[in-house]
């Protein structure tokens, strides 16, 4: 399983400050939605120019614009970026159509999506790499849980996981079971007196629980 | 009718040139999602140092983090955001919460939205300006018009309406027909020759069509 760290609600000397910190014990490295719409696009290329051999995604939770905001996106240098499961196929298509010129990745994002036909669909275009998101907001009010989002990708083949929202070391183990890729964490890493300490935690608990990491 | 000016696919220059340009026939600035992707929501706080007097919109398309997005935006000097109908209805109470604290605005983009129950849904929740939206992409790919979108604001009382997709100034008879109360545009101007000309055009096309503005 991947760690993927994610970036939120920070200063641009913050996340710099993090990754420096974490860059070990982390393997992909998402700025934020958020944080891309404060600090600009150019955030995601410093990042790269800075980490050349991470994988970077920008969760750019595109929901129009498909060709536009993802090539924005790829030249920036992340190599992953993010749409939205509910916005048009029109727009996905048009993502995943440029990433695919460019030999990058798309991620999408199943916040909101309940309808496995959907998914279904999305992936039938093309999508192989899924997230699982519980959202901050819903997190907060104690809402939904990640499990409850699994019934969308039951039996879709050859597709990777990611899971996003309010993972934590105890969640690592059945994140395993259930055959996810990619556990994307934030808070438990970045909102931590000690980042470094917390993401290495994470990797040690990711090697305990998984042999050897999946090749994505 | 009100006028409001969309930015998309522009640089900060040329976010500046049009609007010099402009601003005496335009009433809201809209500076785009994927304008503030780029350049950061600096330049949402640079268009409204620069022009005080105008209703600045940041199109932030909030899909989740609700409040966070929302101060953010709010903050920079943004007097209305959009967050996305289709968005969890959490993330909606926040962005609405944190504009009522602030006296501002919150404009709900009913792109892909197809449900009426959950307009009315938001509706209730305190929402009162909604955007007819037909995206970007489905203009290209030559499907919906906003006409379609109508049923899902039928029978809601006291809501500004706001209509966005390829509007041009054949259009803005019927939308005042139909009670809309801001044309959203967007490339008639901004891929114009001479924006100033296609702004002039078309506050001369609503002056005719509308005795008086409304005052939103």
């Amino acid at each position: 399983m991947k760690l993927q760290l994610a970036l939120d609600r920070l200063s641009r000397q913050e996340c710099f400050d993090i990754i420096s910190e974490t860059h070990g014990d982390i393997d992909w490295i998402e700025v934020g939605t958020g944080t891309i719409k404060e600090h600009g696009i150019r955030l995601v290329k410093d990042i790269k120019d800075a980490y050349p051999g991470k994988t970077i995604v920008a969760d750019m939770k595109i929901c129009d614009a498909g060709r536009h905001e993802a090539e924005l996106a790829f030249r920036a240098g992340a190599d992953v970026v993010t749409v939205m499961g509910f916005a048009g196929m029109e727009t996905i298509r048009q993502v995943l159509g440029s990433a695919e010129e460019q030999g990058k990745r798309v991620m999408v994002d199943l916040l909101e999506v309940t309808d496995p036909g959907r998914v279904q669909q999305i992936h039938l275009t093309g999508a192989d790499l899924f997230c699982l998101h519980v959202g901050k907001d819903r997190q907060t009010s104690g809402g939904q849980h990640f499990g409850e989002q699994l019934p969308l990708v039951a039996g879709l083949d050859h597709v990777d996981l990611a899971v996003a929202g309010g993972i934590g070391p105890d969640d690592l183990p059945s994140l395993r079971k259930l055959g996810v890729g990619i556990a994307i964490v934030g808070s438990h890493i970045t909102n931590s007196r000690n980042p470094g300490q917390a993401a290495a935690g994470l990797a040690e608990m990711l090697r305990r629980t998984d042999g050897k990491r999946r090749n994505l």
